[in-house]
């Protein structure tokens, strides 16, 4: 592990989601606790140790290439769904229509924390960030079923604000009301890349 | 997982190591080509789903708590070994002396590499920065034993030339004389920490 430092950010957890079947949708029903297991939420469609690639990773794999799941709960902040309602013009953007397992509130610009944070929640479990996550276009069809044509511009007004994907590094729970504590690895610029 | 992208840069595995038996100390043995699965280095004492956290690790964790094993892999650059071995004054630091599992060539400030950059070997395997590693002070007895009284700096000159820990985000082999292409996550400063 990375040599991490507790930051004196902290968060809290303001809203939980999971769905044991992907085929219902994108939509999540809300939850006020949820158990963590190395594998993710327990009884989530994203839980599970291995992930097959998807078109999100074309760059480094072919479709169906079982990877590694870093991508077990999408996590977004509601200061950010908040900034891309306006965005849209709609008065509220619901967790359930981006596909959200975890909504938190305090942490600044969420979206752009760095790789390899740890989230540490006081209900005992720490998730670790692997990175941002990108808008995609099936949002814009559900926000659209709430408010007709408003849900298209969706891919670029979220953009840097779809929040990021994380997997579990200690299990434990999660609760509404949580706070959560940050660990973030040094920060520096790669400047040979 | 993370919005990456390939880099122009591109390093060479020059050594492979690992040891089936941790009670033999540090040091590993030379192989020509490795079975990497989702644990790890197949037969490796450090491959495992599970790590139970340690002295590295007690801003974040009680010893003995079981997480995910981020540190499957210690990787170093050969490159950053010589530049230790010159601050020692010592003509060569062997990668076995610091429990390395994996020795690059020809990329720049390994240690810095960003945490999520996905390391893609030739053969077929897929590693994961986790961050960072920090130098420790058993290495120094190991250099002792090699070249009396030059290893009690190791800890200090080895700072931030000590390589990354990592862990398998695609099974497959890796082979010494492998190229490895680096995808890198978006790289910026989080202000807020």
């Amino acid at each position: 592990m990375a040599v991490l430092e507790k930051s004196k950010l902290a968060g809290t957890v303001v809203a939980l989601l999971s769905n044991p079947d992907r085929k219902t949708g994108l939509e999540k029903a809300r939850r006020d606790r949820v158990d963590i297991t190395f594998d993710g939420i327990a009884g989530d469609c994203h839980s599970g140790r291995i992930y097959k690639s998807d078109s999100r990773l074309l760059k480094q794999y072919k479709r169906g290439v079982p990877i590694a799941n870093t991508r077990q709960l999408s996590v977004l902040s509601e200061e950010q769904l908040a900034e891309i309602a306006d965005s849209l013009g709609i008065p509220r953007l619901e967790p359930e229509w981006v596909g959200a397992n975890l909504v938190t509130s305090g942490i600044p610009d969420l979206t752009f924390l760095p790789p390899s944070t740890r989230m540490m929640f006081s209900s005992g479990a720490t998730l670790i960030v692997d990175g941002e996550n990108a808008p995609c276009r099936y949002v814009s069809d559900v926000i659209n079923k709430h408010h007709p044509d408003k849900g298209d511009p969706f891919p670029k007004v979220a953009q840097h604000k779809r929040g990021v994907v994380a997997w579990v590094e200690k299990e434990g729970a999660i609760s509404v009301g949580d706070e959560i504590v940050l660990h973030i690895p040094p920060q520096r610029i790669y400047s040979h890349a």
